[in-house]
């Protein structure tokens, strides 16, 4: 089978508690079979029937799980750089929103777009990501708002998942604006989703979530509440976008939902935090949107010190957080939402995994799970993300397949 | 001669005034000769004579002036990240100086290192920044501190400048901060700058500017006069860092002191704006620091109505800025310090050039400056800043030299 072998510092990310818990080890090796890790430990003490196989060697740097990218809106049509360039100059969010820009805008363009284009734009962001380290990402529907173009969007990742190399995990979010023909009938456009959209994604196993954005100019908490349940008695988990532009409540109803992850949380305060703490939903920092939309971070410590699990994502959309790159929301994280190096990689690996519901079978290294690793041009995770480069991933390995190929020596007997 | 054919669109960067105008050509070509531009205009148009050359084919995207980064600290021993987790956590950038770390301990691990470990480390940040689209680079002393010290990192600038192939302008900061051996005769060190340093860097030729950081912990203004007088009048023009931390007053004395560029300006108002305006001072922002330091940002917009002209720069070193990638620092230029993307490009172009007094020779698509371009994967100022990547150059030209070599198809007759 494989093996990665003289890692000089690798980091597990398997201790399933503690936010700065990395679980270090040095000189370590891993091997893995079929793409799964089969054995992990210190070099020296790699059994001698692992030898004589595939062997990638090291040479420096550190180790870590894949990184998971738990909050992306991977498929859109068009973008919105004119939309950027007004808010250079002051406009905000809410203002071009009102001027018919914003989520409608992308999802006039989403909606002319066919299945086909919106998989090879996305194909080529998820090469990206994958490049950086991303081994698998969470895409959510939400800019098609009708049961034909959330399905549209939803088959996307299927496709995309389905063709790898990086999986896909589906979520329903045609709860991110009412659509313009529901304006006058927002209880129609709700019904609709949970008589008809909901159910067609349930029915086709094309979502694995359903997410409600819950802010003045989207949804309220009791149009998001019946949603939710709609979608839970269908086995589709809830997830919420909350507190992003006002502190509404929205991490007390996430926890109240049972919510597998609440996202954004930028207005969230310490009661908020206790209340997803105890309710194990995790704590999502987006700080790529706050950075673009000039708002105030999302306060991590106050989810730590309230003992949440924090992870960290992109937002990559077209509007607020126009960037897929992983390891710059870290390295946000740490300048902003006041997490540390170590903190930000537990929110972008484990805890990632957690907040999409797959931390039994990735984001640690441990034996039984994928073979996901990144060997990074850096000596510790605080050099990581604090020497921000345009990307220090000398090799990726994703379901055990190198994809950079040429960077590390191997040797194949 | 070579020549660019194909562009479908490009950006002179030649207006001399006006923070926005970026005078944009549709469907161009660009000739060459000896690293020259000697043709420039639609492609159509074309003079028969160039044909038969050697064609690079553009296909696509976005050409603008090779990017000029006016403001890193390129050279220095060691890195800070244990600073930056330290920060993450609330600490500020005063209190880790006070406590031994900041520039003293970037200093001590500077003199320990060669000049030979200096240049292969410095040249490693300039081939990075090469491939992001950086075609010229200033960089300061300051690291060292004495007399040797600064003069070694000024000879490690002589020597990348002289190797290429990215020209590296030199800048003489030996008063970045006083050295701890002269911490009881801050008057001992300023003699000794006024006195060695700045003649010995002079009479070698080994910068081309004196800079001074006036802040608390660092230098005052009357110091600073003493030293940039001392400077200009061995021909070293002036330049400062000032109002990082606090208004110290600082833009009013770059002005008086006929300073080529005032840097960082993060507590200036109005009034130092109006004066920088002038004296034809460039005013520098730089976003990366005041990202890293969670500093508000310098207020580019009241520069800018003040008729300043601003440039944008990484301020590259191991503490406060540690990430040499310009195009990060443009797109924060328009997310913190309200420029637009027009705004930011012409300030990593033409103003740069002009923040380090090489106006006349680059910074600009202009018939008679260097033939220094990129090819961007965007198809707008506005949605290259905006769509951040890890590198969006698909191609970069440096004296006439492709660097991606085999990223645009090339005939060769």
């Amino acid at each position: 089978m494989p093996v990665l072998r003289r890692i000089p510092r690798l980091v597990t990310c398997a201790d399933p508690v503690g936010q700065a818990e990395l679980g270090e080890m040095r000189d370590a090796a891993v091997a893995w079979r079929h793409g799964v890790i089969s054995w992990i430990g210190p070099d020296r003490a790699l059994p001698a029937d692992f030898a004589g196989e595939t062997e990638f060697e090291c040479d420096g740097g550190l180790v870590i799980p894949g990184l998971v990218d738990c909050h992306t809106h991977l498929a859109f049509g068009g973008w919105r750089a004119d939309e950027f360039a007004l808010r250079s100059r002051g406009a905000t969010y809410q203002e071009i929103a009102a001027a018919g820009g914003g989520i409608r805008s992308t999802m006039r363009r989403t909606r002319e777009a066919t299945e086909t284009e919106l998989e090879a734009r996305s194909r080529s962001f998820l090469e990206g990501m994958l490049r950086l380290g991303v081994t698998t990402v969470e895409a959510k529907s939400g800019y098609g708002l009708s049961l034909a173009d959330e399905l549209k969007l939803l088959r996307v990742y299927r496709t995309l998942d389905a063709d790898g190399p990086v999986p896909v995990v589906p979520t329903l979010l045609a709860a991110h604006v009412v659509p313009p023909e529901y304006a006058a009938d927002r209880r129609g456009y709700v019904d609709l989703v949970c008589g008809s959209i909901v159910p067609a994604a349930a029915a086709g196993g094309l979502a694995r979530f359903c997410d409600v954005f819950v802010e003045e100019g989207a949804f309220t908490a009791d149009e998001a509440r019946r949603m939710l349940r709609a979608a839970a008695s269908l086995g589709l988990r809830p997830k919420l976008h909350v507190d992003q532009l006002a502190d509404g409540g929205g991490a007390r109803l996430a926890a109240e939902l049972g919510a597998i992850s609440a996202d954004h949380l930028e207005y969230t305060g310490e009661d908020g935090a206790r209340a997803l703490s105890a309710a194990g939903t995790v704590a999502v920092a987006l700080p790529i949107a706050s950075l673009y939309l000039r708002q105030p971070p999302m306060r991590a410590r106050t989810f730590v010190d309230a003992g949440c699990a924090v992870a960290v994502a992109t937002d990559f959309n077209p509007g607020s957080a126009p960037s897929w790159h992983l390891p710059l929301a870290l390295t946000l994280a740490c300048t902003m939402n006041g997490l540390t190096p170590a903190e930000a990689l537990k929110g972008a690996t484990r805890y990632a995994a957690r907040a999409i519901g797959l931390e039994d079978s990735r984001g640690a290294l441990e034996v039984g799970k994928r073979a996901d690793l990144v060997v990074l041009d850096a000596d510790s995770p605080d050099e990581w993300c604090y020497h921000f480069r345009p990307n220090a991933a000398r090799e990726v390995f994703v379901g055990g397949s190198p994809v950079h190929d040429a960077n590390l020596a191997a040797t194949r007997a």
